[in-house]
């Protein structure tokens, strides 16, 4: 079920075509999710978003792409997104995501899941050493 | 402001200081977070909680100590817990997040919490190349 | 899939006979959606529900019946609750939403979902100036 | 800080000030906490308010008072509401909550909140036969 | 849909076997359910969540086990599992759930789903009564 | 508190300069939000974001600025950011929000807090008639 549903001829709005040969280049493959074809309705969001995805994930930076993926759905989990959590698990395990990776990704999901509730639960004070502006 | 406090001999409860205790040894620090002197309420809860962390925060694994750190920041802010956005920060800067790479996190946790909600809003549909139940 | 499944003589009882007669009437239409069906199990519930969306949505006021869809989609995606994005979505185009506004819609919800995720990430604290027991 | 203040005089207005009577009778005290005195700047949403609390934790029901405030502190928690968790916290223990429970009310939710991100971050399709509508 | 499939044979690995044996003997039943076969791909991560649950959920204890599912439900759908909602409420109708108390259970996750939004809309300040640290 | 202080002389910073002018002139006013000077310490971040801003909120078009206010407290108030509550709040009433319209707001937000967890308590299924794949 979706709220709405792409044209079937997308790609013969200019702007959209030109996005579309972008991440095909970009990537190497002629596959293009769902993501780009829903958002392909509002050029100029479908235009801002992938030059974000491109600046933000795309690019050789201080954090590795797999970590990336691995921040991304950490997110996607917590915001609870289903299709997020589908398309970067399978971008975690393009760019080599082990098993045991994968594990222990969850693992860690799971247990910041747990102790996030318990923080808010009792409201536990910010201890003074964590806080920035108390500091030198 | 908190829902509770801690009693302040927490240490005469024999189990409470045989964790503490051994969160002091693990971390080679004196200092125990709050996190731990709330818990410390319940004995119970606090072994198994500070049990879970030693497994898997506190062991060299598949993750390294930062890249976890990273995750945890990321779960952290999507669920909103003051407490542990501000613990994990600190945890990640003392275990080497520099300045670039915190930008980079904070990029990456902005660009998902965006996408996440477009994709939610439209209610995209999962691209059977994503769905492992799909796969041969 | 489901957690429970409404009973097939719904309007055998007459609180929920009252409310779905309501229903019809108020919206000139046979068309009873399932969010009411299934709280008709408990008629307390579904009269109390359904007043107060009649007292919230279904008058005219100072906030514009289409406004007061895209807020309601707004919540609902914030929320990621499936059923009312779709039912929300619906409504908000069968009370004239646009193309060009539904792409306005996703770009702001969209947007506030990525600065929410680097506020909290950052823990920025209020401008003095927008504390209402500030200002004089 | 807070995004508004309430107005000095709020029993001034006859509306609020009958809610607020009626607060204190059922109570029996004098005290009215500030949800309450916020809700007071719109009357009609301070009465609407007002009349669902009172009917739905109010009144002697098939769930017992302080299981009421359980599950209440358990949603508070998991929405992130500090101003809810605190006030429910302290109605909880105005109801009998005892140390012992409060430990393992904890437990539940934080327990909850690692298994709901388990079985979000895997996508865990629901057995059949938890589904309601396969059922005979 | 699903992020991964569990493998045909999860217990030909001791460790799974031994957990699903555990399940199994203290349900008194043959079915495992989803949640432990997917968690099987990592036999740590099963034993810790399966210890866990035994200890939280399974033993007589000061919450009776049917306000431990209410609760368990509770923080599922404000956390928006899926599964969870469904495999709790299925518990819940287990251990006695009935009608009745499935509607007040509504009504009160509703209720503070509704209140939950006002104060932090208002952004309410915590009564100092409410205050752990500010009490004698 | 705050994970991190913006640097004294943030200005110095030729991008970011840049960027605080363009918020000067655009808006008519010296005061630069906090969350502009946190931003700051990455300068690509604070770029993409301010054009994103200006290209979002910042320009005429079919939703009006005071609704795009309206739907941005929505979103942050159910994603519950503390900072975004503020900030939003004070530019509606700046945008000319009244009382009565705050008051409606609130309403709309805390019903769809509501029915967003009755719907996803009950995991009410979508009426097909809401289902864009399934219109002719």
């Amino acid at each position: 079920m979706t709220t709405m549903l792409p044209r079937p001829d997308l790609e013969s709005d200019a702007r959209v075509k030109a996005v579309f040969d972008d991440i095909r280049a970009t990537r190497n493959t002629d596959f293009i999710n769902n993501m780009w074809r829903w958002l392909a309705f509002d050029p100029a969001l479908l235009e801002r978003t992938w030059t974000e995805v491109k600046a933000v994930i795309g690019k050789p930076s201080s954090i590795d792409p797999l970590t990336k993926e691995m921040i991304y759905i950490a997110v996607s989990v917590a915001n609870n997104c289903t299709y997020c959590v589908h398309s970067h698990t399978a971008a975690a395990r393009a760019k080599g995501l082990t098993g045991e990776q994968y594990g222990e990704l969850l693992a860690i999901i799971g247990l910041a899941g747990k102790t996030n509730q318990l923080a808010t639960a009792m409201q536990i004070p910010v201890d003074p050493a964590f806080d920035a502006s108390q500091q030198g």
